[in-house]
């Protein structure tokens, strides 16, 4: 199927992927004095005395802000605020169908750091979560810092810890399925961006010891020369011999591949240099760092990777629906690392001892039971680590 | 009833009055890879190329911002942007059943008229409309101008324009049952708020002639002291004569009476003292300034009042539904008087010559050719004044 021709004339006839609909009815003059004036005084005065009774009076307690400022859209980039809007609101159509969470898009006309954090807290009020989307780095980590700074609310930068989450999980499994510890394990990434380094982070904070990431220019490593700030704090912590050198360099004797760089940068030969029975998670989009069949032939004993047509696709759509769920429920303060955790081994857990191998090491994306799963798994955590309300 | 009690608890089981639906399905890899990755890269890059695609290929055309600072919601006061949602979530309800527009209540953590200003002009390019609703005098002229200025979408203050359109339709037919002609009629206020002062400009640019505004020290003149900017902006196009002196002075032989301000301010022997056949519009909520049946025995030929209780309700959703409506369907820059004043004779133009009485110069809310009349005589003004950008 030509997909661009087909989602295009789609969206011409949805006109919109979402629209807000009434829960309360205004059919009759009694109705209508119940769910707007006079009778709607009293909840306001409730909320006046108690804030915490805006989440019980008003949809707060479901709604989840989706916020773009089009920087980073998909891969295609900076294509500004109103064309990441198709992106926002089918993000919001998965918030719903997958969560059953109430999600409104929004795109800020700014690029400036200050003025979107601004923007965005200052509207905290209305909603019981905000969800970071396609935000370019740097800029979206210091975005994120700042919101949670400020916002009495979880911020959440799904392009980062979403995507975290679902690697943890698959890395669990994928750990599984080869027998190796994650202690033990050696990881390599090509991509030193957003992305990859929330993912090694969360990695890092599950037990994951060896670690390099490259960017293009090679290994990274402390003191090198023309690192983000992000790259600086993360080399401080990877490559402790401060090995300098190629990314087939660096992979020879690893035992598992992140890349969340571009098309093809991986070759059969590379893969025969690694530690036996490799993990790839080949995680470019559309076209991935080494197309899986020729993976396995060269010797991968389990591949990964963000395409729906390959198995063990690693979708996002696996975690935030269930993340936001559970942090709803709980009204929590913050998504922390002990929340991301629970979420990946509660995703990870779905895949029974019987159903697990090389080829199915996530559940599908469809899975009925990974919502609930999630969802549980996050609220017990908030809850344990001290950020749950209610 | 006890229309508190019970607008509380219906307000606990609703747990929020509006909901976010999908319009689209994403129940199979095929449809998600439609609505969502890869498909919708493409609705993205069209909105790239022509930023007028926005309004076609996602919800922005139907979508109304619905935004409060909480400053003064309902009769209730500076009650706090939380606690102003009970009451936005309703008026999104309306904008739903009685427009047609899906609208999404935003509460502003601020009473910084810039910063309430950039907060919502960054986030225009989501939405189609503008509603601003329950901010405090004056900061309410300001945050309208400013944000007009800087939106290229209509930006709309319901408690100013709104309840102007309905009181020009209720003049409209009020006129037509005692045989006067706008441009003959003296009319007199209490009340110089930001109501009141929006209701006399339209009117005035709809021939009304003869006006004094009075607020609790009474008529207010040219070079009065102690006026708010907006103030003394009308009482440089109102009361020529410089006329001081209380309401009731200023109430003898005048033929309207606009009532924006407090409970039983006016008398009956006040009314006695009026033009023959006088026109009498108490609107103070929930209390009028005099009660209808009190108007009427001490000689008022038609009384309107803000409350469902009473004969000729004068209410807003009979016009900011159908406006919002007829501005998002021709894609309005703006919300002009043109368009403002074509609503009120929409609204008008419904009751027949036949219906007409004096207890019966406006639609019901619930009448069902309102919304349409309205949209239809909205969009044609904005056509013809040439804000209509489709």
């Amino acid at each position: 199927m030509d997909y661009a021709a087909e989602s295009l004339k789609l969206h011409y006839q949805w006109k919109g992927k979402i629209e807000v609909t009434a829960r309360a009815a205004v059919d009759s003059k009694e109705a209508l004095s119940l769910a707007y004036t006079p009778g709607v005084a009293q909840p306001c005065l409730e909320i006046q005395k108690d804030i915490n009774k805006s989440y019980e009076l008003t949809r707060r307690w479901n709604t989840v802000a989706v916020v773009t400022d089009g920087t980073a859209v998909l891969g295609l980039g900076d294509i500004g605020p109103e064309a990441g809007m198709p992106v926002m609101e089918g993000k919001c159509v998965l918030f719903k169908a997958f969560g059953d969470v109430d999600a409104i898009p929004l795109c800020v006309r700014s690029k400036d750091v200050d003025e979107i954090v601004n923007t965005i807290a200052l509207l905290a009020g209305s909603f019981g979560g905000i969800n970071l989307e396609d935000i370019a780095a740097p800029r979206c980590f210091e975005i994120e810092r700042k919101l949670k700074q400020r916002c009495d609310i979880p911020v959440f930068h799904d392009d980062q810890h979403g995507t975290a989450v679902v690697v943890l999980a698959a890395l669990t499994n994928a750990l599984r399925v080869v027998g190796k510890k994650i202690e033990d394990v050696k990881m390599v990434s090509s991509g030193a961006g957003a992305a990859g380094i929330a993912i090694m982070k969360l990695l890092m904070a599950c037990g994951l010891k060896h670690v390099i990431m490259c960017d293009k220019q090679g290994a990274i490593y402390d003191g090198m020369e023309g690192l983000t700030p992000a790259q600086a704090e993360m080399a401080k912590v990877t490559n402790p011999e401060k090995r300098r050198g190629s990314l087939a360099e660096m992979l020879v004797d690893a035992d598992v591949f992140l890349g969340v760089s571009a098309p093809n940068l991986v070759t059969p030969e590379m893969i025969k240099t690694m530690a036996p029975n490799p993990i790839l998670f080949p995680m470019a989009n559309p076209v991935p760092e080494i197309l899986p069949d020729l993976a396995r032939q060269a010797g991968a004993a389990v591949v990964g990777t963000g395409r729906s047509d390959f198995p063990n696709q690693i979708n996002n759509v696996l975690a935030f629906p269930g993340i936001f769920r559970g942090a709803l429920d709980v009204r929590a303060a913050d998504i922390n690392d002990e929340m991301k955790i629970a979420a990946a081994k509660a995703i990870a857990g779905i895949v029974s001892d019987e159903e697990l191998n090389a080829d199915y090491i996530l559940p599908a994306a469809f899975d009925p039971r990974v919502k609930d799963a999630v969802a549980a798994a996050v609220a017990q955590a908030a809850r344990d680590s001290g950020v749950a309300r209610i």
